[in-house]
C-alpha cells in the first residue's frame, strides 16, 4: 500500500480523498493555490504545499509544480480527483516516468476514451449500443450534410476532444447545419485545442443514466449499478440519484453487463463511469466514458456500501477487488443535491464569505463539503460548496429525508441552490420519478 | 397516523424525534424550560411552548405543564424520548386519560419492567436466564445475610425501583454487608422514593450486551440484534457498538430469541431493550428492560437500516411492523461515541458557550446533536452535547473511521470527551475487541 498520497485537487473531493487516506493509514499532501490556503483540505492534510497563484492554469493545472511537490514531500502516488488533471493522459504519463503512481487508469485507456470517436469505435466492438452517427471526424460541411441526411434530423455535433457539454450543437434542419457546424468546430478549437467534431443522431429529452465501474489490475471488473443524473442545467448535473427510478432489474443487468464488457475489452483498471442516454422507449446508447471518480459517486456508495475512493486507491496499489459482482446488492435509495454558491433560480455565481454555517445531521444524512463558517467561497473555482446526500429505504422516503435535511441546512452570507433543490423535491413530476434531461428547463421556478 | 406530536424532551433526542416526524409528514411541538429557548429542537419544531423554569422538576418533569401544552397545541401524541418522563407509568396513564397517545409501551408494561423484582420474575417465566438472587425484596439485614451466604459472595444490592447504576452496592464479604445494605436502602429511598432493595450474585467484569426489541400492537415482536455497551464510567455508557465483537451467530440468535419471548410474554408493543450481562464464559443473564428508546439506538439503525424512531411512532399509531425477523440482516459494524461537555479524563462538567463548532462529515459518519456554534451548553441538564456515530464494512474499518471523524470534530470554548474517545480508539485491547465493563477503570489516561 502507498505510504503517502498527494492530492492534486481542492475542495470537497480533496477532502473526500484525504478522509479515505486517513482511514487507510496513508499520509496525505495537500496542494493549493495561494488564495486557497484556508481551505479545509489544506487544514486536514498531513502536509501542504502552495503550487502557484489563483489561476488554475498556474496552480491546479501546473503539472511541473505538482510533480515537484510530490517529489519534495516524497509522495509515492498522486490522486487527481475529478476535473483539473484527472483526465489528462500526459500528466498520468509524467507521473509514471517520475516513479509516482497515478491513481487512475492507464494513459492508453485515458486517451482511448478521451477521444470520443475512438471511444465509440471501441465500445461498439464490445457490443455496446451507440446512437447512429459518424465513425470518424467530420471533415467538411458537404460531408456533414450527407451524414445528417443519412441518419435523419435532429442531429448533434460534438467535439472529438470535448466533454461536459461544451461545444455541442443541436441541429434540427438542413438550413441551420452550416452555421452550427462552423460554430462547433471553432468552439472545439477554442475549448480543447482541437477543431475535430463528429455527429450523432440527437436523442430528444432522454434520461441520463450512467453505470459505475470498479476494476483492478488483475482483470477483475464489476459494476455498482447505475445513477440517474437527468436533472441538469446546460449539461451540468445538479442532482443525482441511485438507483434510476425507471430501470427494470433486467435493463439494469443488461446496462451493467454492457459497461463491464466495454471496460474489460480495453483492459480498464480503475474506477470509471459509462454514461448512457436512455430514450423514452428504454433503449440505451453509450455517450462517453469518464475515466475518473465522479462528483456523484456518493449515491452509489450509499446504496452499495462500497467505499469507491478506498477501492480506487487499493486498485491503484495493485490489490485485487474486495468484491465479486454477486456481492453487490443495491439497498434502498440515495439522492445527492449539489449545493452551489449561486442564485437558486438565476444561477449567477455568488462567491463570498460564509457567515453562519450549520450542516444537517441525523440518520441517513451525509454531507461532503470543504467549507465552514467564515470561509470565503472563491470566485476562481467551481461554485459547488457542498454535496448533501441522503439514503433511505425507498425513493419516497429518500425524498422526504432530503426535504428535511435541506430545511436544516444553514449557509449564511452567500446565495446557494438549496432553495432550488427544495422546489425540485416538492415537484409532483420529480416525486413520481417522471423526468428527463429537459426537466429543469421546463420547471417553473 | 398522528397529526401532531409533542416531544416531551430536549437536546439531541428531541431533535432526533423531530427529524423522524418531519420525514413522516407529522407536525411537531417542542417544549422547553425558560433557559432552553435557544435549543435547536425549539428552532426546528413547528411550534414551541415554554413549560417552566430551568429546574427539570418544574419543566421537563412537570406533567401538568406538558399535558397543558399538548392540549393547547392540539397534539394527538406525546413522545417522551429517554430520561425525564420516558419510564413514568403515571404519565403514560394521564396521557391516555386525556386522549393523547403516549408513544411507548402500556403503563402496565412500564410498571412490570420498572419494578426490577417483578421484571426478574416475568422474564424467568419466559425462559430468560437471570443471575442467582432474591425473588422478592430483601426485608432486613438478617435475611440479606442468609441470601448472600446462599448465593455466595460477591453479591450486588440494587434498588427495586432503580436504574442507571444509582443506588447499587457491591459486597465482597459478610463483614461489609450491614453497612452496604443500609446505604443501599437509604440511597434507594432518596433516589427513587422507595427503599426496597434486592440482591443478586455479582458478576465480576462482565460485558454489557443488550438486545433491541421492536414490537407493534398486533402481537408482532422482532429483535434488531445486540449492542455492546461495556465501555462505561460508573455505570454510565460512554461508547456503544453493534454488533458485539465477541458474540457468535448462535449466541446472538439465542439472546435475540430470549428477548423476543420475554417481550411477547408480557404483550409488549413498542421499542424496548433487554439488557444482559455476558460473563467471561459467554453465559448471559437478564439485567433489566428499558421500556423506551435508548441513547445508543443509532448503532442498531446503522447496521440494520431500520429507522427505530419511525417504527416506534408507526407502532404507537397502531400500524403493523414493516419488518419480519427474517428481513433483519446485520450489515457491517457501527460505533457511537458520546461527546460530553466534560473534562476528558477527570469527567468534571464543562458547561459554557461553544465557540467554534464544526462537525465531521463524509462517508459512514452520522452526527446526532442539538448544539451549534455560539450555543451555550447549560449546567442544568445532561452533559452530552453530541453522538458521533460511524458505520463501516467491519469493526477495524469502523475504528479507523471513528478516529478520522473524531480528529475532524471541532467543539471550541468547552472541554469535551473527544480526546478520551481518541485514546480509547488507540487502545490495543479495545482495537482487539478485548474489553469488559471494567475497561475504563483500568485504562491509563
Amino acid at each position: 500500500m502507498f505510504h503517502k498520497i498527494l492530492i492534486a485537487n481542492r475542495g470537497e473531493i480533496a477532502l473526500r480523498i484525504i478522509r479515505a487516506c486517513k482511514e487507510l493509514g496513508i499520509k496525505t499532501v495537500a496542494v493549493h493555490s495561494d488564495v486557497d490556503s484556508e481551505s479545509l483540505h489544506v487544514k486536514l492534510a498531513d502536509e501542504s504545499i502552495c503550487i502557484g497563484p489563483a489561476s488554475s492554469l498556474e496552480s491546479y493545472l501546473n503539472i511541473q509544480a505538482i510533480i515537484s511537490a510530490a517529489e519534495v514531500t516524497d509522495a509515492d502516488a498522486i490522486h487527481p480527483g475529478y476535473g483539473f488533471l484527472a483526465e489528462n493522459a500526459e500528466f498520468a504519463e509524467i507521473c509514471a516516468n517520475c516513479g509516482i503512481t497515478f491513481i487512475g487508469p492507464s494513459p492508453e485507456n485515458m486517451r482511448l476514451m478521451g477521444d470520443k470517436i475512438t471511444a465509440r469505435q471501441t465500445v461498439t466492438k464490445a457490443g455496446v449500443p451507440i446512437l447512429p452517427g459518424t465513425k470518424d471526424a467530420v471533415e467538411n460541411i458537404e460531408q456533414a450534410k450527407e451524414i445528417a441526411a443519412d441518419i435523419g434530423y435532429p442531429v448533434i455535433i460534438k467535439a472529438t476532444a470535448g466533454g461536459g457539454g461544451r461545444g455541442m450543437k443541436i441541429v434540427h434542419s438542413p438550413a441551420s447545419l452550416p452555421n452550427a457546424f462552423a460554430a462547433a468546430r471553432s468552439e472545439a478549437q477554442a475549448g480543447f485545442g482541437n477543431p475535430e467534431v463528429y455527429m450523432e443522431k440527437y436523442c430528444v429529452d432522454p434520461r441520463h443514466v450512467e453505470v459505475q465501474i470498479l476494476a483492478d489490475k488483475h482483470g477483475n471488473v464489476i459494476h455498482l449499478g447505475e445513477r440517474d443524473c437527468s436533472i441538469q442545467r446546460r449539461h451540468q448535473k445538479l442532482l443525482e440519484e441511485a438507483p434510476c427510478p425507471v430501470l427494470s432489474p433486467e435493463l439494469r443487468q443488461k446496462m451493467g453487463e454492457c459497461a463491464v464488457s466495454a471496460a474489460k475489452a480495453v483492459g480498464y483498471s480503475s474506477v470509471g463511469t459509462m454514461e448512457f442516454l436512455l430514450d423514452a422507449d428504454h433503449n440505451f446508447y453509450f455517450m462517453e466514458m469518464n475515466t475518473r471518480v465522479q462528483v456523484e459517486h456518493p449515491v452509489t456508495e450509499m446504496v452499495t456500501g462500497v467505499d469507491i475512493i478506498r477501492e480506487q486507491i487499493r486498485s491503484a496499489a495493485g490489490l485485487k477487488l474486495r468484491y465479486k459482482q454477486s456481492d453487490i446488492v443495491i439497498s434502498g435509495h440515495s439522492i445527492e443535491c449539489r449545493i452551489n454558491a449561486e442564485h437558486p433560480f438565476k444561477f449567477t455565481p455568488s462567491p463570498g464569505k460564509i457567515d453562519g454555517y450549520h450542516p444537517p445531521g441525523g440518520l441517513g444524512v451525509r454531507v461532503d463539503s470543504a467549507v465552514y463558517d467564515q470561509y470565503t467561497v472563491l470566485p476562481h473555482y467551481d461554485s459547488m460548496v457542498a454535496k448533501l446526500i441522503v439514503h433511505a429505504d425507498n425513493r419516497q422516503e429518500a425524498v422526504s429525508r432530503m426535504e428535511r435535511a435541506l430545511g436544516e441546512y444553514i449557509v449564511g452570507g452567500i446565495r446557494t441552490t438549496i432553495m432550488l433543490h427544495q422546489r425540485i423535491m416538492g415537484n409532483k413530476e420529480f416525486r413520481e420519478g417522471n423526468f428527463d434531461t429537459s426537466f429543469l428547463e421546463k420547471l417553473v421556478l
